[in-house]
């Protein structure tokens, strides 16, 4: 099989990076990381030797480079088909793809105001109106998705699928600004929290040594 | 076969709403539209009766809905698998899901600062250095699919694909504000334009009454 190698910025602070990552590991496939991290005086010709678009993730495979992170997960999902990247029934696929896609292109408030940070706490920093409403709207999304679909696990349709992976960064951002929450919520935190996978990526973001202070408060 | 609904916003200014109505009609499917304008009083009430996310673009499909434009595309294409929504080379359609979902979550400047407009014209309006930076990339991205992938025909890829939907809007951009454009630009702007399709939506939008200051200058 070729290799797969998953070019990726700062673990501390890159979300779209941990999408793909996480996906990755929790469906137990072997790859090389490139870690460039952002924002330094050589990130953006790093980046562009092997991003077309100049932004991480990028994921290599053989000859092919798939760029931004839902490219590479459905470019994940059509090369290793075996594996149940999206919910198996018709329903829970429609809804998981709709919400991945949703969080793909928006919640603008919450990503401008609670950047991620896996190292540092600050609670209740960065909430305002429109904040709180992208919040409501993902604790919605949560619930109605495990209600529905998530009877046979403790994912959001039961099993782990991309929609978790795109949904990760948030359970980070929910817990390094102490959001509150509702218990379906709370609960869903912890499950992805206790992943040994999101484990490593945290544990390696604080022993990251870069600060970027326009995502520190 | 179930009946498809597409919800859409105001023809003249959602260019959210245009991708997937866009790419339903290509493929030649039967569909019914509702048609929401935006920001009006009853706007969001009406939308949410259809949408979870309380946005447009919306599918409904017998006991189906999917939200947003992108994963309503996947959903067509995966549910009319006959016919072909991604290029059917391997590499062509990493490339093509690739730049649809950076189209998807990126280019804010172009989006904030050109809003799409199909009846007005604005030379010269909303150009600054970001907006040209999404431009030049844009122009990047429509020359080397074409240069690569498009040789068997006159879109980003040969026949049109989901790809060329997402781009559409940026093509009704480029000609509200005259962007100035390469030749192979240029070409691409008016093989879209020519669509059927695109004069379709493009005289319905210029038939809208309501006008949204925020979007005019």
């Amino acid at each position: 099989m070729a290799q797969l190698t998953l070019v990726i910025g700062n673990k501390n602070y890159s979300s779209w990076s941990l999408r793909p990552w996480l996906a990755m590991k929790q469906f137990g496939l072997e790859f090389h990381e490139i870690r460039i991290p952002l924002y330094g005086s050589d990130s953006s010709s790093k980046t562009r030797q092997y991003s077309p678009s100049g932004k991480v993730p990028v994921l290599l495979h053989d000859t092919l480079t798939v760029w931004d992170s839902l490219a590479i997960c459905e470019y994940l999902a059509e090369t290793f088909p075996t594996l149940q990247w999206w919910p198996k029934d018709k329903t829970a696929r429609a809804f998981a793809r709709s919400i991945t896609a949703e969080m793909h292109s928006g919640f603008q408030n919450l990503r401008q105001n609670m950047p991620m940070n896996c190292r540092t706490k600050y609670p209740g920093k960065g909430l305002g109106s429109g904040v709180q409403q992208d919040i409501d709207r993902i604790i919605s999304i949560w619930k109605e998705s495990r209600q529905k679909f998530g009877n046979t696990g403790n994912f959001l349709f039961g099993d782990f699928t991309i929609a978790d992976a795109f949904f990760a960064p948030v359970v980070l951002r929910f817990v390094a600004y102490d959001v509150q929450l509702d218990a379906n919520s709370r609960d869903y935190v912890e499950i992805i929290l206790a992943l040994n996978a999101m484990q490593e990526w945290i544990n390696a973001a604080k022993n990251e040594t870069e600060i970027l202070p326009q995502y520190e408060f």
